[in-house]
């Protein structure tokens, strides 16, 4: 297990107790999220863009289309900051004052570069797809030549990064405690439906297994 | 029901179909969310925080420590861009291009400015509480005036907002919904779980009704 630096972009501030810089915390945090959320600086103006992704080792992979404006940012070499946070739960204390949220949060900072290999293309659209749904890539057409070159894929490498979590119940000042407010915590969790057949599939192609065994709680 | 202009920033690049700009489909997109990324600029490079937040009227209300570097940002009169998402399912084409997800997101852009006066600050607080988890704030032990001092509350005009949105089902290339390939989409949802009571909360205190029948999917 190693360790990120703590530096002044990553360094957890506001109740650094529940600050960690390890890539074990780091990325399993990451591994759960299906969203990251990609800040970039453009005119000096902030943005921020939800997209998918994957981690492969210490990089963020992120994919779309040729014209992405965000994409485009980061073939250029410009920093991007970015966030993923999985909730999961509401925590209700006495006082409003201390009422607060259980999640995961991972907040990291680099600088990507575009990805023109083809095998190299080939597999971080592998991990991607496999990020969002383990056992799809050996399922699904897999992309053919004018798809990878109507792609763009970008590789970021994680330069820092850092975890912030809170989990367990509410902390409310000692005088509070004798409040007849009901206190505790409200868990939430992604959880997936039953599955939606396209109308135009056969009646004979199976819901294959790993979609039905397909679970978003095992994860964490 | 009024429109956000479009204008370089806010307008919707990629799939434009997908794009919205009325009021009455950004703020339910918002007010359903929980948690939204707050993009912001310091020393050119770019930062992007999750945080509780809630709309009122075409303000985004945040709060947090006096010692916040997001929030002291924010007094200062800096942009930030805001961005929050409620991920749908994911969508399983029949090939790797074509997969997706299905969400509803939003973008905005504003200047906020620190909320100072007291009655403000306590109405700021409360949307904020019930944007949670609405009837807390009628039970809760409310903010004292010490409380009120150590929080900081700032408020972000709406200037320009977009939605985007993807729903239903895959779209293939004709020639491949031949392919004996599963194809539809698999739903997600965020749930919560049953309540864990404060392990110091006195035995008479009852569940209260609106956390009994709080629910994350029946607000979408």
């Amino acid at each position: 297990m190693s360790q990120f630096p703590k530096t002044e972009r990553n360094r957890v501030k506001r109740l650094p107790q529940r600050g960690y810089y390890d890539t074990e915390t780091i990325y399993k945090i990451l591994d759960e999220a299906l969203i990251c959320h990609v800040g970039f600086v453009e005119n000096k103006e902030p943005f921020v863009i939800p997209i998918n992704f994957a981690r492969v080792d210490d990089a963020i992979i992120l994919h779309g289309s040729k014209s992405s404006r965000l994409l485009k940012h980061i073939e250029a070499g410009k920093p991007v900051c970015i966030e993923a946070t999985t909730l999961d739960g509401l925590v209700l204390a006495r006082s409003v004052f201390h009422h607060s949220v259980n999640f995961r949060s991972v907040m990291l900072f680099g600088v990507g570069h575009s990805i023109e290999d083809e095998q190299e293309k080939i597999s971080a659209l592998k991990a991607i797809t496999e990020h969002l749904i383990p056992g799809r890539w050996d399922d699904a057409r897999i992309p053919n030549r004018k798809e990878l070159i109507a792609t763009q894929v970008v590789s970021i490498k994680i330069e820092e990064a850092s975890a912030k979590i809170r989990t367990g119940l509410p902390s409310d000042d000692e005088e509070d405690y004798a409040l007849p407010i009901w206190a505790g915590v409200l868990p939430i969790q992604e959880m997936t439906l039953p599955p939606i057949r396209d109308e135009r599939l056969a009646g004979d192609v199976p819901l294959p297994g790993y979609i039905e065994k397909y679970s978003r709680g095992g994860k964490s």
